[in-house]
Parts: structure tokens; sequence; C-alpha cells
């Protein structure tokens, strides 16, 4: 077909050309969703993360995400997970807003959680990740990989196009962990829940797990998986598989903010002609982040990667914890992106930005039983 | 539109009607395949189960599937389940054939194995099977009922029809147990994967643990999770909410013999309404029994349910181990029934019984290293 017009709700950042020819590909079609989600004892040091509340909740959030998108209600915490001290809720209530309005069918894949998510889920025999401060973040890394790689092939079976996300707190720490060990990152441009990005303490935490891992910049560059090993988190691990598999037969999108590029990372070290197969799918939110840089990750990975963002803005919500948004908290976060940007895509452009806030509003009321 | 015309491949029993309604619905259309694996501790009661080998192999059988259909090889056991002494395969190598020539996606449910598959699965919190004769078979039952119908509505989503089937060992005694205490079947009326059903043992091994779990025949007719809880098996409780979650979306097959019976017993006791958007998928073989009468069996839950059979023959295969099928070996299982029931007509009736077979014949050499 022909490229179509890109509607205002999307917008394109990184290659432009390969971004346009995925589109065509993918324009009105549907896809699937997915949501990996996870526990790394990294999101319990102190000031790391502050998704999900306490440094104790942080290991909970992945799980209660899993639930609230399948439910429609958590199950583990009371609630939905929120950031403190202003409350601001999970990113997972824009995901489930853009699955409920587009249809779309989705998976949750455990890929380790410290509680597992009452709900059904894909177990690939993971476990919860431990503190990189270890050098030794993921037990069982290359079998996680290992059966990731046959779940996207699996998922990926009929399907038009498969969205790759994830729910783990303390996870743009590993990631820029498992960059720096790979070398695709020398600099700390990873995201952060928080506007406050505590870069310092993320920058510190890593070179100190780096070296109890006895690993230096680069030095994971021909074996990605032991950087995940010692200093990722145990949804890389599956992510990268899962892309990996998931490619070989139909385009990926990569819904998130820097954690997917770790994943990207991971996967194009492996394999780099997998950068041609997917689209980096992320927020208008994370893309305007002045305290990281999703682009200029992505670029140091491939320049062929092409980079798509929904164009969410929450300044004329009624609700503050949704204005916090354009103050940069969350940003990103449990594929919403990526599962907004499927929305429009499956629609050919029908589902607009609006029609999803509309829709967000109302499961907003409903789940904080607002009126 | 209008009546398909129904290729020599498939044949109808059970209400014909209802059958040729389901068959217009979703012919030519693409569905997804599931197979719950599961272990119930009855496979290895001396006599009950031949599949799988020996008392303690039959507890391997479903997770050894489950491997096969997903792998095209096994982890969990070396070479495919076979049945002693005469080693006839699994009949997961005829899904496998129906899903290989058909492309249709598969998921595995993993219902409770005593050793869990070392493939990506489907969990549901499930625990393998106690044996009935405690009177105590399935821990959490009712739980696991609640996610396997959560789990029916996500895999529905965006579905044209979903087959669901079981592979678990001892799983016709279960299945006995099960409709006797719920009152849809009072005389042993159940197949075997033997043509030397032991009926006698079979019988007094579920009259023993009806008496055990202080139950009477009917006696749980309005409470079916409690027969499952006291003398079903895991599979029973997690397809009998895959199968209600399911249907509230979309056509659901039924794939597999007696044991599908049983599941199809749970759950119109709690929905009746169910029957009408179900049909019943297997074998010819399995129609053909004499020892075992699943015409009826379903007939006595309602006369509203189609039941369809691919018209499968072995008699002309090479293999000595196929051939035994045609002697009353197997039969039915691992959804083999559903799954090529599935590809007839998601190929609109191009896909023929002779290409499934001519398909078997090749994974058979390939899995079992012949020439």
């Amino acid at each position: 077909m022909t490229s179509p017009e890109i509607p205002d709700s999307i917008r394109i950042a990184g290659n432009e050309k390969a971004a346009k020819d995925i589109l065509s590909k993918i324009w009105g079609k549907r896809g699937t969703f997915t949501c990996t989600v996870g526990s790394t004892m990294t999101s319990a040091i102190p000031g790391i993360s502050d998704a999900g509340g306490t440094p104790e909740l942080t290991l909970l959030t992945g799980p209660a995400d899993a639930e609230l998108i399948t439910l429609g209600h958590t199950v583990c915490i009371d609630g939905v997970p929120v950031n403190p001290p202003e409350g601001i809720p999970t990113p997972g209530l824009l995901t489930i807003s853009a699955l409920t309005l587009s249809k779309l069918p989705h998976h949750i894949i455990n890929a380790g959680c410290k509680v597992a998510p009452s709900i059904p889920y894909y177990d690939v025999g993971g476990h919860y990740g431990e503190s990189i401060l270890t050098g030794k973040a993921v037990k069982d890394a290359r079998e996680m990989f290992e059966r990731g790689k046959v779940l996207g092939e699996l998922l990926a079976r009929d399907q038009e196009y498969l969205v790759v996300s994830e729910s783990i707190a303390g996870g743009t720490t590993t990631a820029l962990a498992t960059m720096m060990a790979i070398g695709t990152l020398r600099e700390n441009l990873v995201s952060s829940s928080s506007p406050r990005n505590p870069k310092e303490l993320k920058t510190n935490t890593v070179l100190q797990a780096l070296k109890t891992a006895g690993l230096e910049i680069g030095s994971c560059k021909n074996d990605p998986l032991r950087a995940v090993e010692c200093v990722g988190d145990p949804m890389i691990a599956v992510n990268a598989g899962v892309v990996l598999g998931a490619s070989k037969h139909t385009p990926v999108i990569l819904g998130g903010g820097t954690q997917m590029s770790a994943v990207l990372s991971v996967a194009a070290a492996i394999d780099p002609t997998v950068v041609t197969r997917v689209m980096h799918g992320t927020t208008r939110w994370l893309i305007n982040d002045p305290n990281s840089d999703l682009v200029k990750i992505d670029m140091g990975i491939s320049p062929e990667i092409p980079i798509v963002y929904i164009n969410m803005d929450y300044s004329k919500s009624p609700y503050k914890g949704l204005q916090a948004y354009e103050q940069g908290f969350i940003k990103e976060g449990v594929g919403c992106g990526g599962a907004s940007i499927a929305a429009v895509i499956s629609s050919a452009g029908r589902i607009t930005c609006d029609d999803i806030l509309e829709e967000e509003h109302r499961i907003y009321r409903e789940i904080l039983n607002l009126e």
C-alpha cells in the first residue's frame, strides 16, 4: 500500500524513512499487545525508583500493573500503583484505555516477580531479579532469553505486528547498567519516572555494580547476555528473546522508553539485523524529557531505528494526577505509548488522542472511584 | 454465509443442525488452538492409565506433550510419550501435523503439572492433582476455574474461534468421577487410551473415590466445582473456566474425547446456555470406539450439542505405531481431533485428511529419527 497520511495523533522521530515503511506495512491492521512484568531488588535501593511508592512497594508495581490491565483492578496492592508524594497514577491507565478502545488482545508475560500477579500470565520460568549491586542480577538469564525467543515466535504466529513492553520498577537503572556493559551507552541518558531524575545516584550505582561484576564499559559487547546476567533485570532477559523470536515473523513495536532501548541493545548485539524489523513506540512526554535522550540512545544502537511517539497531552485534563505527566512525572511505562500507537494504527487513524483521553477519563473515574 | 459443503475430511454426529450452524459461522476462518496440560496422581494407580508407559511416567505425559507441540521435541522425558508395550506414540504427533499445515497459532495452558514443561506456557496458579481416592483431588479448584474464565476471555478476544483441549493421563477416570458426581453420567461410558479399557477398575476406583469424598451420584448437580475439587483433575477445573470465558465472545471447539465431555458437563451445570456456543470436535477412532460412547455422554448433557469428528484413517500408514490407532489404541488426546478439524475449517476444506497424514508421516520420521 502507499504511505498512509500520518495523523496528528502520532509523530515520527529517529529514522523517518524506516518509520514510514513500517507504518505503511501495518496501517489499519490488528496486532497483539504484550507487557512483560517483573521485579528487581534494584528498585528497593533507596532513592532509585519512585514507581510504586515506598522502596518495598516498588517490587509490586509490575505485578500490580499486570493485574490492572487484565482485570481492571489490582489484587496484590490496594488501589493502583502511584508515585509519591503526589499520588500520580501508573501509566497502565493509559494502556488500558488504548486497549479497551481498540479492542486489541493482550498477553501478560511474567519475567519474574517478587509476588506473582493473581491473573493468568505467560510463565517463562523466570525469577525476580537481585540488586545489580550484587553483580549477579539475573539468575538463569540465558534460559529466560531462550524461552522468550520461543514465546516471541509463538505469539507472532498469525499476527500482523506485536507490541512488546514492560513494567518493572528500577528498570531504567538496570537498563543503564546493561547498555553501559554492552557499550551502546557511555553516559547516563536514561529516563526516570520522576522529573527529578536521580542521575548521580543511578550512575554511581551502575558504576559500582559494573565494578562488583568485574565488568567495564563495553566489555560485554560480544556477550550481551552476560551484561543482563550481571547488571540487568529479568524483563530485559525475556524481552530480548521475545523481540528476536517475534521479529522473525512480524514487525515488532518496542513499547516503552529507555528500558526498551536496553532490550533492543541486547537483541541487536545478538542479531544486528533486528533493527530493520522493529519500531520504537513511545510517548511525547518521554521524547520531550530534558533529563533523558531516547533518540540519542537509539541512534547509538543503530541509525536505522524508527521511533514513533503518541502525541498525548494531559494539560487540559481535569485530573491533577494526569496533569502531572506534563510536569515530567511518569512519562512512560506499561507500554502506554506502544498501546496507544497500536490503537491508532489498528484503526487506520480513526482512534485519536482525544478519543483515548476521553476513555482514560472514564476509566480514571471508575478505577479511582471519582465522580 | 450459506452452509458450506462439508468435505469428506470431517463428519457430523450429535446435533446436526447446530453443527452446520457453527460450521457456517467459522468456515474458512482462522482460530487459535489451546491445549491445557496437567498431571493427576490418579494416573499412577496401577492399571488406570497406559498413557506414558509406567505409572510414574504417566505423570509426565501432559508436560511432555506440551513440549512436543511447542518445540517439536520433548525435554522432560526422552523421546515422545508412548503407550506400552507396543510403543504407540502420543496423538500429539497428529496435533503438531495439523497445526504445522494450517499454521494456526497455539497456547499451552499449564493447569498443574508434576514437572512443569520447559517451555513458555500460560500459568493459572494451578497445582498437580491428587489421586481421586483421597477425595480431595484438586486444591484451589474454584480459584483455578476463575482464572481459567479470565484466560478464556483474554484468549477469545479478536478470535474467530478457540479450540480448547487437554493432555492429562488418568483423565478419563477423573472425567467419569466428575460426571457421576454431577449426575450427567450414571454408567461407565468413558474412553481409554487402551483398547482393553479397564472399565471395572475405573468404575471401582470412582465409586470408592465418591464414597471417600462423601458424595453420591448426582449430589454435585448444583455445585459442579465441588465435584472437581473432590474427584476431578486440574485440567477440568481450568478448562471449564476457559470454555465459559471464551464462549462469551467466540465459538469454542472442545477438542478431545470424553474428558472434554466432563469439562462441558461442569461448564453446562454452571451456565446451561454454554451448549449453544460450543462444538465437540473429536476423531473417527473415538466415535467408533465400541468400549465408550461419547455421543451418548454428550446427549446426556444436552441434546443441543453438535459433534464433529475428523475422518482420519491410519490403516494404510506404513508405520505400525500409527496403524495401532485402527485397533483402538490411543484414539484421542492433545486435541488431535480438534486441531485437525480446525485445520480443515481454517482452510475451508482445502486441507484434507490425506494432507494431514502426509505431514504426519514426515514429522513422524523426523521426530522418531526414522528413514
